[in-house]
């Protein structure tokens, strides 16, 4: 999990993701973005990556941590499964095309991906990774928590699936 | 105004921005997409094109009239402003993907679009475009009257510009 | 294999992915989108959906087949995986645009999508899926061949995930 | 004009959108985002922004001008209008996601753009703004020097417009 939180919004998504992917049974560490020791990116199998939406796309921040930091795993990251979230000013006001702008990042690392169709309260829903509009409701962090089980779900047919070819 | 509505929910919205337009002067009309006369399409200074979220993109109506009908006209459409606005089934729900699909169309058209970063109330804003979740509420026929408004003046910029520029 | 071709740039491609699945050792059907029975898609473990570039999206026939026909199986093809291809009329015309317009869908649907980091000639690769500029050159084609072979090695691993998981 | 260039690909770019600008008789600043002072930004009528293409994104330059050192104009530049160019690695290497995400800023900001359907060249065009894959070829440039005039066709006639509805 590595995000970045300028007002606490987005941290408190990381922590429902967090909470949602413990309760699928995985070990997950929350790291602020500023903190992530990038050599041991390669060493977990997922990543949720949250970033306030600025401007319609990823925060400075997230966007050093992929277009630089992170860079020498460019295409390393094979098989690593990946979702976004974000929390926006406004509905309408960039939270999808803050996720794209994730997504994007993501596909473009060679990582997976996937969408949620579900919805976790009437009118809110999931499908390319968990929004909030300023500070998360309720709704938003049960997307967040689902958001981290489906993340642990994914992952664990993914590592499997690994194993399993390449032990045979 | 060209919009498709399955169930009047994006209908209701194009009321409201053609409400918006014609407060600031402009005669518009509402006109849905199945009974647009294409040929009657570059009489117009400026369009606010309306669609349902359907899997994260325009209704099939909706594509069609880009991709088919109005095909003619593609390229003919120089200096007219447009604008886009659509509902979708819940928040995270595709709805700025599928303003992101109208807008794309718009400027391979080759037209003129704008962002509008006013709030019409505490939450709402519509930087891309007018969005709502399910039926409009007070606040997104707010913001689709902004959308009217704002389209009206800055199609009064481009065309009071044309006519200056022609007369020199 | 899914694909819509006007012009035969898409279906040249499609054969192309197919041969690069097929020798990575898959069973591949290439079926026109008008071909397709909706019915027999879950059948399948793995998708590549290609589509002209229509205005920076993709085709209406591709449309109605996300938005309309298989709409009955939205949401309900998890774990399946899928990848995008296009050809556009010039570079800069919205390939990039249309191959984005396929994977909203894909991730809309709640299927999982990966990038592809690798380049297959100098100047050419498929971060996001496979493109050509027309008629496909020899590189667009050795793209189209690797998407084909690393889709099939990405759904290898769902699968077999899958039925470990369910062994378990 | 405002871009960011590593390799010099893109300042290549700049330059000759600026010559298209210059034939289409505009005075034109050429300056790198390191050294824009950001107060003189509105003093100017439009922009074309640049960047290279990293992991399908804007630079972290360009992100941090837009997210930090412009965001005290942030919905202060109405009427400005911008467009955007980049070089990218590969073809089907982003450059249409960084141009998206470019794009995306400017709309974000409030500001007016415009697409270009016109083809420059046997299967080059810019659409969406110019675009080279590596050192930008004849036909890149030619892309770059008509996103120049065309912006500055559409500069003067906004601004034209602007002065007729205030002297009215």
């Amino acid at each position: 999990m590595v995000y970045d939180s300028l007002t606490g919004n987005v941290e408190r998504m990381a922590r429902a993701v967090a909470e949602g992917a413990a309760e699928a049974g995985a070990e997950v560490d929350v790291v602020r973005v500023d903190e992530v020791d990038v050599d041991r990116v390669p060493e977990y199998d997922g990543y949720a990556f949250g970033s306030p939406t600025h401007c319609g796309t990823m925060s400075v921040k997230m966007n050093r941590f992929f277009n630089e930091r992170l860079i020498k795993y460019w295409g390393k990251l094979r098989y690593k499964v990946a979702v976004a979230f974000t929390s926006s000013g406004g509905l309408g006001g960039g939270n999808e095309m803050t996720l794209w702008s994730l997504i994007s990042a993501i596909i473009n690392y060679g990582m997976m991906t996937f969408g949620v169709p579900d919805y976790v309260a009437p009118g809110v829903t999931l499908h390319y990774g968990a929004v909030a509009i300023g500070a998360p409701s309720e709704a938003a962090l049960e997307a967040c928590k689902l958001l981290g089980r489906r993340l642990v779900e994914h992952v664990t047919v993914v590592k499997r699936g690994l194993r399993a070819v390449a032990e045979s």
